[in-house]
């Protein structure tokens, strides 16, 4: 089977992966519409492509937060990706080195931030958060992230609760006993409800901002008086994401949500997107409509299925080669 | 099979009731585009969820008329219950009481309103009304609902012949012999043609007026117009409603009209819609376009087709849940 | 099998009906976007229902022309009915009359305009005509009609060459051995091309008013240029119709067409309309957008098939149940 | 098997053909939404038929660059017609000079320009051409072109690199041995890489110009900059093209891009257009809205793939037959 594109790997995933698994990276939420709206929405997108323009070099480098990365692409924050490849995260991790490009690593990982640190030393990477209960654990879980040298903090502001997402309730979804939520285990013990704190509002930030030097990105916003409060607020970058349509089903898709984020952000921040990315036509509209960059989630774990840190670089080679190629012909 | 959402109910009624039962509720008039579009129009509303905001205590109570309910989801008037479950509307009473909300009781009860109330004393419930030829039949179901507690009466507006549904009439559809409209068993001795008074109009609210101090809902308005006509005419409460897409079809979706008819009454009276509630965010998207409290048709009747008073109040409860997520979710 | 609305008689038809015949009634030209469309149409026009209105004693009947008949719906003009029944147009004309209803016979008539008058004397009826090449022919025709008590004349301005119906073409349509275009039997004689005349303007018009008393209504008018042009040459009726989608594919839906000639013919002359009706609702729609009756073309056809004059007598039954209960229910 | 219309010769190629060569033919960039949407523009654009008008005489004759051709559809340039039918390109010529029209000989031709003029001599012949990286070769297609009598010279625009089409990376697409490039066979051994030359600009219009007397008609345009931008760089003609949906995916479907370019051109120079051409009525619709002359690809290799020179011509013949009645019967 050629893996031509990112549909080929979802194939393969769907084909190869455990169904507990593969549920649980497909699933959205209630009757999936913003998941697929995600990817739907670039496909009304249209481009009025130029002509006759040199296009002999084309430079698609960039910096994200002041770190140069070879393309416009890094790794979303996803959880469990042993679920998808046994060696997890750090697979990942050595896959986004290999490409020079952002991964953010999830509280929810299947390895420690140790471990995915020493897999792949030097690669750029960002921390993603949730603020706990246990506001001891999430100080003591930035601050292990600072010391091993990622380079921004990450902070998932749409998941107060778990969205309902029907398959993993049938299927009872719980991670395999051979898998743990390593960043996590002792946070757990001394939490028995939920570990993650609904009461966390924007106030939370500064908070935030008292525990470490890195800069701070929000992740869920979708909303111009968000993103106002955001840049009010002292954060240094917005991913715009519905948190790939797991979490409150019917809102926008996040290609739509970025136009009016961009708006009201004019630029003070850096403002990125992920969500329905599936070819290298959509990182450029994403771009052409002000993001700084774009991450991927699902296909990042496809490619973790089919070859693990291979895999995942093959999946990123499509992209970049798609992403120069629709530069080219956008002219 | 786990029940995780109302089309999980909805699978197991149509599977395990009688055909010409499913047909019966789960007929629309015509080509059943009204009854379609009732559920797509809830699909087409779009959220703007917000974020970081304080959702650890989120109060789901509401009060309809002055009494206050556990959560703003109410039993629709729907006939023949014992099609669905062989107790028929006590086993509807006693799930609404059990949930702590409110049932409109139709007209076309398989049980008397006698044993109703007597299966779930106490329990908030309103009376649903047609005008018959014989109003004196009328008369005396209004009285004997206000004697026995019923707390509201509400009339059913856009039923002055009933809808073409096409399976109904391919069926030959009549309640089983064992089964009787028991609430009007003598007023159809009197009254050869169908019992129903198409001649109504209304001035009518004000002879209803004149037998009860109870107060008085009107059901079926779909227009700026009418509902303009109702507050003239004294009502207390409307409930936007296209019966289900039984009557009429190709008008508007509940959803939509509900826009309209909120507009027009500027707070006057209180709103309620029904039709195509089928998840709690639907209950959401209902509440933030202006309705006080939704009602549910055929998903009560999916419920109780499952397993009576418990199935019914399964039923509620997972629209209680996913209402709550979604408006911790929504911000 | 019950027959319960429109779409049953279709189904009948498409099962029974010899190939070649099915496919020459339901033939659209090209793509059939525009026969489909003219059913489309329809589904897209939402009513606005009004509530509490008397709707115990419902009129139905309107005037065409001057003649009363029993509800706004007549027989548009189709040709060869004998490939639907054997006793072809005689059953049509005795089913119109049966039910007080206007009937367009065609030019191409299985049976003679002599046999039509017989078959059910004293019927409304107009005649449909196009304009041969052979001018006497046409002028017979149009004094053989009105001798014979014809009431309008129905110039049809949409057929200057047959459309391209990709099936006919396949199966070589032509009238079996046995039947024969009656009326125009010694027209062909003298006429070797295609016996209908392209050079035909509105001019022509001028020249039909000189040869008879009777009024003349013009069918296939689709734009308001043309609609104004119609009544300054004196016509007295317009059908807003594009021959059933089988002329020019992708011209407007008739329904969509019927809005704009009202609004140019301010009521000088009556405006009807045919295409895409298939139940009460359709008819309640065409008329509520200004046209005074509408004609049904295949659905007639379907009766017949079903069973000749009983079956026709059948379907304009259902359309008049459906067309009293919509304008009950919508009040 | 009747020949009745275009989708018939697309059926019995996708049935007869070589997977490989069908693939190749059929092929889109990416998704192949562009591809499709060229069709389907055209469903979305409506006549408005006009009635009674004298169209018993009509003149679909037109002239392109002051050329006569028998109507206003030629043969747009695509590659390898070997692939097709065994005779390839002499037999795409000799059906064009057959049936008095232009064909756009590609470069890409398994045919060379020599065999091309001596196949038909005396047909209205353009040469579509590509700037590559060695100018030479480019200089002396374009004299040889000349030389031929070739009376056009179409320099493809959107062709900087080769759009990503799935199935033909899949199937490791290349031609078969015993064809070849022919017109390009010294080039191809003086370049190693891919011989188009990336870094054309509009400014190598005025070399092209400097090298024949020939006029210059532009490939690819879509947008009002780009058709400015070539009027005044002195061209004669534009195509506007997106290459068959072969190169950006995404971009505008061509019926859509003309309006925008015919009225920036505001008659200065001929506009063309290309892809999604099926039915006569197409024809129609492209000169409505300022085409000048459209050009078929795909169904010019059907018709080849069909029955060679006889094939092509029964595929110009059905468009020319179905343009001729589309203006009789929209007036």
């Amino acid at each position: 089977m050629a893996m031509v594109c990112l549909s080929d790997f979802e194939a393969f995933a769907k084909k190869y992966l455990p169904k507990i698994a593969w549920d649980y990276f497909a699933a959205g939420a209630d009757d999936c519409t913003t998941r697929d709206e995600n990817i739907l929405a670039y496909r009304r997108i249209r481009f009025r492509p130029r002509m006759l323009r040199d296009v002999s070099v084309i430079d698609i480098r960039t910096k994200i937060l002041g770190s140069e990365i070879s393309f416009p692409v890094g790794i979303a924050p996803t959880g469990f990706h042993q679920l998808a490849w046994h060696e997890g995260e750090k697979s990942t991790a050595r896959a986004a080195r290999a490409m020079n490009t952002c991964y953010i690593a999830s509280t929810y990982s299947t390895c420690t931030l140790e471990e995915i640190s020493a897999a792949a030393p030097g690669g750029l990477r960002w921390f993603q958060l949730y603020i706990h209960r246990n506001r001891a654990a999430s100080q003591q879980l930035v601050q292990r992230a600072e010391a091993l040298g990622f380079q921004g903090l990450v902070l998932t502001a749409d998941l107060p609760y778990t969205g309902k997402r029907r398959d993993d309730v049938r299927n009872g979804f719980r991670l395999p006993p051979h898998m743990k939520v390593k960043n996590l285990e002792r946070a757990f013990e001394v939490c028995k409800m939920s570990p993650l704190d609904p009461s966390v509002t924007w106030n939370d930030i500064y908070w935030l901002r008292s525990l470490t030097r890195l800069p701070i990105i929000i992740k869920g916003i979708l909303t111009r008086e968000d993103a106002e409060l955001a840049v009010r607020h002292g954060v240094q970058g917005i991913i715009v994401s519905n948190h790939g349509g797991r979490q409150l089903d019917e809102g926008p898709a996040t290609i739509d949500a970025l136009v009016e984020v961009v708006e009201a952000v004019r630029g003070r921040v850096e403002v990125y997107v992920d969500g329905g990315i599936r070819k290298g036509s959509d990182v450029l509209k994403a771009l052409a409509l002000g993001a700084k960059c774009v991450f991927i989630g699902r296909p990042a774990l496809w490619g973790l299925a089919y070859k693990g840190e291979e895999g995942l670089q093959d999946v990123l080679r499509i992209l970049q080669d798609e992403f120069r190629l629709s530069m080219a012909l956008a002219g």
